[in-house]
């Protein structure tokens, strides 16, 4: 089938769904799904939720609740559509009474396999942007004008004093500043408290040979993408910077320097009162919406292993460690053996440590070339962009696989990955190195989407560890500490200067419980995660990532995190839920997620 | 003829071009040139230089002297061909013996009316961009790895004290900044000094209503396009800070609060010595390229007036000019009616001051509305985009146009808004105001060729001037001045606080003379205008901007100067220059310009 014929097909099966929710004739659109495997995703559009449907079923139900008030219409489809392996596939746009939207449409014999909509811009509510963009200057003249520079100053010194913002968002890194900005485009008055004393801080005080492990394609952040000449990876640094000027080129309202100190929800005026120290000034804050933007990562987990306090050498979690620098010479043992625990490990070795690598359980690796070309390279590369799929197609694009369906997909690339690294792997298993490609082969991003860690991305010290530079103890744990030694579980005692802790975070949640109070730590339970009942994921199944850019059980409390990819396409799904709350549209949520952990 | 025709008819000329260049047949290639009118404007392909030749006598003498040199080749139509009004219009690319280029071919009855060559690359210094850009981080494992910022750090402490910089900026406006940022993607180490605190404070310290008179699309920075939703008219602390955050972003080497104390030229080693303050200390510098990109407007020029020294109120040049705040209920006098003029004027009047506009000679005036949708439209606006016009095509489509031709377009224009803000027009006349089209009816964009000023871009003032808020008068110039007025040659005496000199800047060559010596800026002669025998452009004619972006009649220096459009497009004609000098290949230079005039 051509490519034409594809179209016709898709646009065809479009004219039949919207003909049946224009009727809400809820048995004519199910007719139009896979009776085998069907999902409709939805993104804010027609749920005010993240929420795949899974089956007839599901989506059957999913329509008679909010088709009413929904209304969708005007589907068209949007660009040239594909035939790949007998799957028809075709982004379109649609319209519901309030959004206008984009989605992503899979049909196998004709009939809907994934079907994703999102929603874009809220009418009435669009970003000024290009045609619609502001002028800038108020041509012909007015006695007391003020000029941009003077509503930008007045507007830093009263937001958050004389007027409260509307939103704040804990947290300046890519998460709080994609979102800060989406909220600027949508004019949400919004401020973003940021402890450390420069914007991209928290990418700066990383360690010394910290560098993105994505590539600059996948790494844009909205409005402003990298220039061309951008490298493909970025060093810590230099993104660090790039964060920092972006805040300032976005106009964001960023209070760099200050710690959120207490928050809590007034259930009855339906406001925060959340308490900020500004660069030693307690500040009160009275915002409607809040979001915690501290990290996907959540609070640095330290296992308490017998003896840590009698340890006479240095400790710490990854997180604190800064360089390899100090260590030339010295005994290093680091707990863990996912991507900060390699990349710590290379840099002391880079600088002439002696070090030890515990793997305490099974490391998903991947060479980070391979990863490139298999994985990411359909869709962000320079032959990605060469062939037609900007950014935001192939954002769609990702979006558009169910996470049911997502970890079938990247199996069958592990597969090719296995085979063409082979020898790296039977290295690896010569010293013992314990790789994986998870429980069901499905590799790196299926990992990153259950628990956010349990992988590294190989940039060479694979290498290291393979030729014994990098020394490893594995299917071991920490017994205990003495004062000069880290002593494991099979009786080796391994005497260390250094002990580093790369043994993850806990949930997000803990930053609520931190920050608000464990109760609605609780209340929203466990963030990340999709049941997937795997390592660290338990079940049931949720099919979307707990609590991440959609409503929680705590009124008013949202999460937002994850990587540049993520702070992009999500910020602004999120930042359309905020929009609506202020400019007081109805929002019903639909199937808002029952909570069964609480960490 | 379709578009279709068109390119067929494009590529077939462009081929037999091709065919005579390549054995070196100059009559053979003369054919394929209009008897009537031909034009060859070549920037830095087969000149080395900006030189456009007229007439098939001109371009017979160049391809004689320099084809042998440059041996062309590989011209190939890119993108679409045109037919407007029986021209054909195309877009090419080729490549000479050193370098690839791009072009524009008109054809008039199937011979070439006009023909542009543009240098965009060296072969073999290509910037490392899009597939070819870095890596970013060193993958592997190496011991004294460093990182990105500790060798950028290492550049900024050493640049300019143990390594010298190749080339030498003075002036860190748009025109510095794009051409410091193309050589930094060109690999040649340079400094930029700015005597200003911050980058764009060249801007920020100009009149409080200043915002930027032409539109975004036309704006853009090289690399770094402005965001979708940046305003149309960018305002003046905005583009500033733009500016600053620009620098950032493209790692320049900028040493703000620096000023250029002495420059000097030795012709033995071939090498500046240029002696800066920076920030209280003195530094020595010893770069092989000098560029002053230091404002095309050169140094204020204040008229000496008799009695100005009597004056008991305030009087500064426009440029001193920060805001009329402070003169509620004053009585200020504007000698000079161009752009400056009139926003002075209007921020006065905004303030409550009680305003005159003296207008010694006739002023270009057309609405900015008038001139965004028929002027720029075309090439520079959304409807470009949405054409399939990128800033790109509309850069090399504006290149295209040689000198003798532009006015001759921009009267058809001018013709029309002449019509269209005819009101406008009546309403000046009446109020004794000297609007004018130009000696030739060509309007505001050839007065900014051919002497920089002499025009005014209607943001509102005209308004204030026809109904008499503004005070005029015209016809007149200054007599001289008492302790308390300006007394006008017609008798008129004007009290005043204040007297604003909006009476413009001097050649470029000006700064030579200020930073190097009489001697150098008499030896380069005056910059800008093209010798088009208009006011303050004397002939003889000269075809392209003296002295601009090209060689001077001093080795090793440049100027670089104009607009964001030119800062862009320019950037890359001059840092090509450079390169090939930097890298030793041959740039010898056809047809290097006579001096006809020293200011």
């Amino acid at each position: 089938m051509s490519n034409a014929d594809a179209k016709q097909r898709a646009a065809a099966w479009l004219r039949d769904l919207e003909a049946a929710l224009v009727r809400s004739d809820v048995s004519a659109a199910l007719a139009l799904f896979a009776d085998d495997e069907c999902f409709w995703r939805d993104m804010v559009a027609f749920t005010w939720n993240i929420k795949t449907m899974e089956g007839k079923e599901q989506i059957a139900a999913f329509l008679s609740a909010t088709l009413a008030d929904t209304e969708p219409c005007a589907f068209r489809i949007e660009g040239d559509a594909l035939e790949v392996h007998g799957v028809t596939e075709a982004r379109f746009t649609f319209e519901t009474k309030v959004a206008r939207g984009r989605g992503f449409l899979r049909l196998k014999d004709g009939r809907a396999w994934t079907f994703l909509t999102v929603a874009q811009a809220l009418k009435g509510f669009e970003e000024r942007s290009g045609p619609a963009r502001e002028k800038g200057v108020e041509h012909g003249v007015h006695r007391d004008r003020t000029t941009w520079l003077e509503r930008r100053t007045a507007e830093e010194a009263s937001l958050g004093y004389t007027q409260q913002p509307y939103c704040l968002i804990i947290g300046g890194g890519q998460g709080g500043l994609a979102l800060g900005a989406r909220l600027r485009c949508l004019d949400v008055p919004t401020i973003i408290v940021e402890r450390n004393a420069r914007a991209g801080d928290s990418w700066r005080n990383r360690y010394k040979s910290l560098c993105l492990h994505d590539p600059v394609w996948y790494d844009h952040m909205p409005y402003l993408p990298f220039p061309d000449h951008w490298p493909v990876f970025s060093p810590k640094d230099k993104i660090g910077d790039w964060l920092e000027t972006y805040a300032k080129i976005m106009e964001l309202n960023l209070w760099t320097s200050t710690e959120c100190r207490s928050a809590s929800y007034d259930d009855a005026r339906k406001e925060w009162t959340v308490v900020v120290d500004r660069a030693g000034e307690s500040v009160t804050l009275r915002p409607r919406q809040l979001v915690l933007a501290t990290g996907m990562s959540g609070v640095p987990e330290i296992p308490q292993f017998a003896g840590a306090e009698r340890f006479r050498g240095e400790q710490c979690h990854s997180s604190n460690f800064a360089s390899g620098a100090a260590y030339a010479g010295k005994r290093c043992v680091i707990i863990g053996s996912n991507n900060s625990a390699h990349d710590i490990c290379a840099d002391l070795w880079e600088h002439g440590a002696d070090v030890t690598m515990v793997q305490r359980s099974p490391t998903v690796v991947a060479r980070s070339e391979s990863l490139m070309e298999l994985a990411q390279g359909p869709l962000y590369s320079e032959q990605a962009l060469a062939n037609g799929v900007t950014t935001d197609i192939a954002d769609l694009t990702v979006a558009s696989l169910p996470h049911r369906v997502a970890p079938r997909r990247a199996a069958k690339v592990y597969e090719e990955i296995k085979h063409r690294d082979r020898d790296l792997y039977q290295r690896l298993d010569k010293v013992g190195f314990l790789y994986s490609f998870g429980e069901d082969g499905s590799g790196i991003h299926a990992k990153y989407v259950r628990r956010g860690s349990g992988y590294y991305i190989d940039v060479g010290a694979c290498e290291l560890v393979a030729n014994g530079s990098i020394k490893l103890k594995s299917r071991v744990t920490v017994e205990n500490l003495t004062a000069t030694s880290v002593v494991l579980t099979d009786g080796t005692e391994l005497p260390a200067d250094l002990v580093v802790y790369a043994t993850g975070y806990g949930s997000m949640n803990g930053w609520a419980a931190t920050l608000i109070s464990q109760e609605v730590a609780d209340k929203v339970g466990k963030c990340w995660g999709v049941g997937s009942d795997t390592a660290k994921d338990p079940g049931p199944w949720e099919g979307e990532l707990r609590n991440m850019w959609k409503p929680t059980q705590q009124e008013a409390l949202w999460f937002q995190g994850g990587n540049l990819m993520q702070a992009r396409f999500y910020s602004l799904v999120l930042a359309l839920q905020i929009k609506a709350r202020e400019a007081g549209l109805p929002t019903p949520v639909y199937g808002l997620q029952p909570v069964h952990h609480l960490s």
